[in-house]
């Protein structure tokens, strides 16, 4: 079931098995994929159209990691920013199957897979998820496995 | 066994297992922490010192996909720019256990865990490796498993 725009998630306790989220879409220009690869991931396939061209992959595309972190931003503004979010200790099983080119819509969804009560901090629950990130096409362009720690609701 | 400035690592059968390579270090500075958060990360923990205070985390701290895109920075250019490279198909257990707070200097490593042919495709080897990231105080802030896809030594 698709979240409808009514619904609130604050706290552990409004995470369920099998609740899908969608958190929205952004697009992806040349030059952002340009301006964070310089920064962070300066290999000609994602700083150097030209170069890109003579590359297995025929052009440019977007550093995995701008992939990662433009779900991350979708997954902040319009879930994790409303909810008692107490942090991550990390993410399994991240995936890019197919690349990111300039021009690209992402669509980014989660699925709950489990919750669970902590068993060393009471106000806390830790909520695991899968992650999808699909281009205007419905490709998936990246997946991972993704753990976080919410706040109990109070009382 | 550290790799030495004279070593080239160039093609698949520069790896071997057991290697360790030093991919350098970066210190991080509180404006590059927000910077990078504003855009992909926008947590009060990462772009509000003062609300990062009053937060479990006691202070401002990075954006855990800033870390690891730092880390990617150092790979790429101390590594990965050396060598015939054909890219990544995704990583593991990427994990946060501590903190990264302004000023702190990071420095990368990888190590060789396993190395061999690819079946399908004659020219090309794959290289299996865990990334470590510690701070100035050698503590452990980020690990990673890595793949990655190198071309084969010509011949």
């Amino acid at each position: 079931m698709a979240r409808s725009a009514t619904d609130v998630i604050q706290y552990f306790e409004d995470f369920h098995p099998g609740q899908v989220i969608d958190v929205g879409s952004v697009e992806v220009a040349q030059a952002d994929i340009i301006a964070f690869a310089r920064h962070y991931d300066p290999q000609p396939m994602h700083i150097d159209p030209d170069a890109a061209r003579r590359t297995i992959y025929g052009g440019l595309i977007a550093s995995g990691w701008h992939t990662v972190s433009l779900f991350m931003r979708l997954l902040v503004e319009n879930l994790v920013a409303k909810t008692v979010s107490l942090g991550s200790p990390g993410v399994d099983e991240l995936r890019w199957p197919l690349p990111v080119r300039p021009g690209d819509r992402l669509s980014g969804q989660m699925e709950v897979l489990e919750t669970r009560a902590s068993s060393s901090r009471p106000t806390m629950g830790i909520v695991r998820w899968r992650g999808e990130v699909r281009n205007q096409d419905g490709q998936l362009v990246m997946s991972l496995l993704g753990t976080n720690f919410f706040g109990r609701r109070p009382g």
